[in-house]
């Protein structure tokens, strides 16, 4: 019998009110019962992990070994992706009456009866009917491979995502294996290594403390050991450290993993521009998709409604990348949109930034409501033109609809760092740089540095009149034109 | 000699350095002298009004006397609208020096310079090249008819508009008669009627206190005279006034005039819904935009900058009327942008107060500002998909990227009343009628009363659960629904 386990998974119909005696009747009266295929197709790879609970069925033989480096002991994929898995017939047994399985067996159903399989209420005519929609493309094949879940960054905001992901991978355990794996940069905490700390007190309490984290999120001080065997990658740590890191992780990981980058800000570097999605799918040579929201990390692990949104790549393997993060990110507090658009998603994230510096010089003007409003409606569309110029594929209505765009460019504008500075410069006269080290115990401000950098890459095109905003910032911010001339260009 | 008088009015090009001398002679060698075109294109149609000043050829002979409704005195116009005017050559006088004259000359230099008309830089060639250009297209025709503005209301956004449209009207003298004129709900202040006190003080105690307003916004305490003769109409008044005064100006205003409105709020009436820049269109019979933006209005009176957006008609008519509003009201620090759809910019500034409560809620619930920014975020695209839902010609951009929508949508959502007594009802749990008694002297809260209404007409047509947000404002508004739940159907 071939079954598939493919990674793609949809949101399956509702089951329908079939009992498990009458399946089983239906299935022992013409052919050899059911197994717990969900169990058998997902060989552990990290049984060493500490907090990972006993495997349910232990006894099921290993199916056929092969040389998959992707998944150990399932054969190669036909289509050099996605393992088909072959099982010999004396694996089909009756049903151990497992969850994971029952749901199994009840979406077979259910998508037999939708899909017009000639499925009679009472039970499945044939088991080769069975065998037919469990195709590569089946949206139940992922019951049959569980994705391992590694967060790559503890900060505040990684923190409060792995929190998140760590909860979802329990509910949809179906989906996600136990552990979600959390990279920890280890430093001292009172004492303590801080990844012990973490894995003790089930909190971070030097970035997100107050806030416990599900057991099952366990912290590693190395990227390449909290990544291993990692099939979901989720990159959320300050653009500065990423090129490091994926030096360390390169190799090292899988290479047919999904990654997503929550990183924010641009890379500026001989003249280019680059997000880090595409950064790190270069480097680590694995698709990268974009998450970028209107998301104060405090607010989202209070569980305080918010909503995100998941930029991806196009094709199937996007969608399906997309779809995978999307259940491990979305909560019923925490709202995961889609779009299309990883270029978008990500410039959002760092282009925000640069228009919060301007409205922060309304704040400290005190030109009122309007005029930051303003300023916020021609920098968000700025935004969108810069993009647009020199990225490809980017929607207009990730910037315009998305939670990464409108949403994210209120939130920065009225909270947020770099509002706050640009009103200090405004109203004290003081450079960035003074206020970094005043207000900011010395780390960089995000707004006025990309402010910079895309002031120097559009000035390398002859392009800066362009972008009037942009322009009327990097001049108050750098060339000590008076704040008040911010909008007289616009 | 043919001149045109259009309304059509465009930006035009930057003088050309040509003295006036220069011009004079090379008239002289050949043709008639120049003549005070504009002045005398423009026969007074209000010298009794009180604050105008002396005209400036009082002994230039009347052009031929016609029956044009709308201009006396000039013949009617060849394509119904626009009179071309008929002068004898004896009217052709040598330039009287005036500031209007001069600029017609030189833009005429200048445009024929431009539009390569063979003109020496030295001087003109023939008269006839000029009669050419002058025809119902030329963009300086405009300077031939000057427009007359009334501005129907007189409450804080009235007076701040008026301030405005009068400071324009005195800076563009070529386009505007001099006195702008203002219908005020004549009311007792201090022991003397409104409208006096304005005339006297130049400014608007009772609504727009401390605010100079130009001398040439003169008070009339009866919508009809305020109207009489005016060619751009623009009615600033509370909506529920709205029917009243335009069944006062009924058959009594130019019926070529163009209307602005500035409205906030829809009519729902009969089970149909209405923007009162259509009822206006249908009452009075005149071409109708509207204006919104984010434009608090003392603000707007300090000059703190700002944005607006001017939604106008399709066609020739519409553009035509929105370059002359737009002329009326821009400033360097009150920017007008335009666009093609009166029932998009109308329906955003009614829905976005809905969309405050909405916003006043969470601030109330304490959920913070990524809760906020998402309930705005839904709010715009219910907003957009309501509009294109049930009004034809409406453009998305309208509300994601204008100031009307988005910027609007921000300022409401941060400052203004909606948003405060929603903040109120969650906090105290006191109903938006003794709210409104409280806080706001027993007027009506927009945002809940369009949330009603929408209700109501979505109700008619069994839509309401197409719109979430509305639905869970109206329900947590009117049906004691607590305001925990209003992300619950998101």
């Amino acid at each position: 019998m071939l079954i598939s386990a493919s990674r793609g998974y949809k949101e399956l119909p509702t089951l329908t009110a079939i009992s498990l005696d009458q399946i089983n009747r239906a299935l022992s009266s013409r052919l050899t019962p059911w197994t717990d295929l969900a169990t058998a197709a997902t060989p552990s790879t990290s049984t060493a992990r500490p907090t990972r609970p006993p495997s349910q069925s232990p006894s099921l033989p290993p199916p056929f070994q092969t040389s998959s480096p992707h998944h150990p002991g399932l054969p190669p994929s036909p289509r050099g992706r996605y393992p088909f898995i072959l099982y010999p017939s004396s694996f089909i047994r009756a049903c151990p009456n497992s969850n994971a399985t029952h749901r199994t067996h009840h979406k077979l159903v259910s998508i037999h009866r939708k899909t017009r399989f000639n499925l009679p209420r009472q039970g499945l005519r044939k088991m080769s009917t069975l065998t037919a929609i469990t195709s590569s493309t089946s949206p139940l094949a992922s019951a049959f491979k569980k994705q391992k879940v590694a967060i790559i960054g503890s900060g505040n905001w990684g923190s409060a995502i792995a929190r998140i992901a760590g909860n979802n991978a329990l509910k949809l355990s179906d989906i996600f294996e136990y552990e979600v794996s959390m990279y920890v940069y280890e430093e001292d905490f009172n004492g303590k290594p801080l990844t012990q700390v973490i894995n003790e007190l089930h909190e971070n309490p030097k970035y997100l403390p107050g806030i416990k984290l599900p057991e099952n999120v366990v912290a590693y001080p190395s990227a390449a050991k909290a990544a291993e065997g990692a099939t979901l990658l989720v990159f959320v740590l300050p653009h500065q450290f990423i090129r490091s890191v994926c030096t360390q992780l390169k190799g090292q990981i899988n290479p047919e993993a999904y990654a997503i980058s929550m990183i924010k800000g641009v890379e500026v570097k001989d003249g280019e521009i680059s997000i880090f999605a595409d950064v790190i799918e270069e480097t680590l040579g694995v698709e990268c998709a974009a998450l970028s929201g209107a998301n104060i990390a405090n607010e989202v692990a209070e569980d305080k409604f918010s909503e995100t949104t998941i930029g991806h790549r196009e094709g199937e393997k996007g969608k399906e990348a997309a779809e995978l993060f999307f259940k491990l990110f979305d909560t019923p507090t925490f709202k995961v949109g889609m779009i299309e658009d990883v270029a978008g998603v990500s410039l959002c994230g760092a282009l925000k930034n640069v228009v919060a510096i301007a409205a922060g010089f309304t704040d400290g003007l005190g030109w009122g409501d309007n005029a930051k409003a303003a300023i916020m409606r021609i920098g968000l569309l700025e935004m969108k033109r810069f993009s647009e110029e020199f990225f490809k594929g980017v929607k207009p209505e990730t910037f315009t609809e998305t939670s990464a765009g409108v949403a994210d460019l209120i939130t920065t504008c009225f909270g947020g760092r770099n509002r706050k500075c640009a009103e200090a410069f405004v109203k004290t006269g003081k450079s960035f740089e003074v206020l970094e080290k005043e207000l900011l115990n010395g780390q960089k401000l995000q707004g006025s540095e990309t402010a910079r950098e895309i002031h120097e890459f559009l000035k390398a095109r002859g392009k800066v009149d362009d972008y009037p905003l942009f322009k009327a910032v990097y001049s108050i911010a750098y060339e000590g034109i008076d704040a008040h001339d911010l909008t007289s260009k616009l």
